[in-house]
């Protein structure tokens, strides 16, 4: 007996991120692998009370099927939500997803066809190109600076492109796997370009809520009125991972082909979760926990920077995040950071290699280092490792 | 600004069923419509236990990504509850979904390509029947009588098919919408004629446990040794649908393209969830609800096949089943459910109609009514009510 399997089955890599992780579970062994919210935020206390009053309460209803578009009060708490770190949204333009990544697999779904072009940064995150790639998208990369993506490539590339392309997709603040914030004036710039070519922004927005520095900058949502943007939400990296849940923000029109899409996905998220989770906004132990998250990574942040400054040689550079979870580093191009992968894990240390980021392969002498999980002691000890990792094969 | 969307959007259709269960919520109204179970059964008090347990003692996991095969625990305690129930399986072959809905979606986006011929039963579920329209799947209906599904008709049909049909779909126990159950002469028919094809089977197996009269019969997983079949489970209906958790069991090749596509889906099913469920089941707890459920669910079977004989009139039809939540009514072939669906509402009782069950429409005359959520009472008053009904019609 063979099976017959579909075509699109065929696009369907296992990652080659995950393959390699599994190395990091050395004993003794600093991983700057995955990006993992630290677990010592995670307020265990508050959610098992939470979840008994939920049951007390309301358990009928959290142990029931619920509805697609998302439990009404979890619809209103995620208004709420936004509303606090500057976002308008009406709950008509708000469905709740069984995470960040089941959002892209929709959006996927609505809007790609075989071959269909769609614009991505370089790098971006990997996720979204797996579920693009499963969808067989020609994903046409645009370059970044310190101020995010390149707006004269974009246009150029808008111009020159023969088939429209069917959306934009940026992470505009402290991209993973860049740890690059896209500046306001590039923000208004992307907003005028995609309206003058008639292609939709994809918002991707899991960290923003994590600044570390500065002022928090205006969405693309918030910057265009809510038109022609579809924001991707998540609490994995705000609050914690381990209830799936995330948040698709866009026009009613858009929302209700989301809605009616995920009935035939997974008919509806957790209802158990979504009541529970509103309710930890309704209190807002949220802004707090997002407070003390910020508290917590910041230190790391400026450790990593810190020791990257002291310890690495001549010919490496990073980015210097503002906020989230990650910065990149580039070697110098001779270096291929998959072939010395084995190299760091013989000195104790890991990262995530940079060219699966890129939807092209290109990359191949960076490398994503996230700071969010290990403590500070192990920061400054891993980036030392690093370094002498690096400073072993120049 | 006007967004484009893949072809396959417009293969997305709203359900219809859910479109008129909207009247349902009527003031008074008696609804034999969704599949609820009845959430007197829900065990608040334990499930607040169990996750403060879980939170103290393995909050930090609960909290965080988890695999996206499944939790260990989880895969061990769904061996453990399938053991208890006849079925043998090792850890590699089972995978975690979130929802038997997204073990719907997965398996069609593993074994569909456009026009790709398979065998589903008529009637069949409905949510079966969505995930397969989105792919333009090529759907060839079998017909049933009270043992299952025919087999004269499946090999004959397989046998003058051009194109190999990619698998059979049927549910076996207590079917969704029919109620009827396959005998195990047809079981091994079935497989017999799947090897001899060359087709994998699928088995929906949501209501196995919920049998109220006669013996368990094997599953078909079970017969077959555990060889060209795909089994989907679900604790929906078993316990409660509100944390929504599904499991598939298949070989493990099978299962490594099942966990390889959902990383790109929604890389995991909430591992808080899931340390809830396995510890629920690790203590035995699972097999205590079952018992109660079937205790609870028996007697409403009981009270609509008493209502049904007592109040219905000549040349309407219903089927008996063992278990499950369903029975299925055949009215006189002049009429047309949907059409006599508001008048059904007049009278302050609500069924789903037949039709949408048929991946071709048929069964206009046709009615499924669920006994699992509405009262002893309610199911009695409420059939009389459907029967004067029908009467007025006739």
């Amino acid at each position: 007996m063979t099976y017959s399997f579909s075509n699109l089955s065929k696009n369907i890599r296992r990652s080659e991120i995950r393959e390699i992780l599994k190395w990091t579970r050395k004993p003794g062994l600093i991983s700057f692998g995955g990006g993992l919210p630290d677990s010592d935020l995670f307020p265990l206390k508050e959610i098992a009370d939470i979840t008994k009053e939920v049951l007390d309460t309301k358990g009928y209803l959290a142990l029931q099927y619920g509805q697609t578009k998302g439990e009404p009060e979890m619809v209103q708490a995620l208004c709420q939500h936004m509303q606090e770190f500057g976002d308008d949204a009406a709950c008509e333009n708000v469905c709740v997803v069984s995470s960040s990544q089941q959002g892209l697999d929709l959006l996927s779904m609505l809007f790609l066809d075989d071959q269909t072009p769609i614009i991505v940064e370089m790098p971006t995150y990997l996720g979204a190109l797996q579920a693009f790639r499963r969808h067989n998208a020609n994903m046409i990369g645009i370059s970044m600076d310190n101020d995010g993506m390149k707006m004269d490539e974009l246009e150029k590339t808008l111009s020159e492109s023969e088939k429209q392309p069917r959306f934009i997709y940026t992470i505009p603040d402290f991209q993973n796997p860049s740890g690059i914030t896209m500046s306001v004036e590039r923000r208004n710039q992307l907003i005028a370009i995609a309206e003058k070519y008639g292609v939709p922004i994809v918002e991707d927005s899991p960290y923003r809520e994590l600044r570390y520095i500065g002022e928090t900058l205006p969405s693309i949502w918030k910057l265009s009125g809510g038109k022609n943007v579809i924001m991707l939400k998540t609490f994995s990296k705000i609050l914690f991972p381990g209830m799936r849940m995330g948040w698709v923000v866009a026009e009613e029109e858009i929302i209700d082909k989301f809605v009616v899409l995920k009935q035939s996905v997974d008919l509806c998220t957790p209802s158990f979760n979504q009541l529970i989770l509103a309710s930890y906004i309704e209190k807002g132990m949220m802004k707090e926990t997002i407070e003390k998250a910020k508290k917590c990574y910041k230190p790391k942040k400026d450790a990593m920077l810190k020791s990257l400054e002291k310890f690495m040689p001549p010919g490496v550079r990073w980015s210097k995040p503002e906020g989230g979870m990650f910065l990149w580093v580039e070697l110098p191009e001779s270096i291929d950071t998959k072939e010395i992968f084995m190299t760091a894990i013989e000195h104790d240390v890991a990262y995530v290699i940079g060219a699966p980021f890129y939807h092209d392969g290109r990359g191949k002498n960076t490398m994503r280092l996230s700071y969010s999980f290990p403590s500070l002691e192990q920061i400054r000890e891993g980036i030392e490792r690093l370094a002498k990792m690096v400073k072993s094969i120049l």
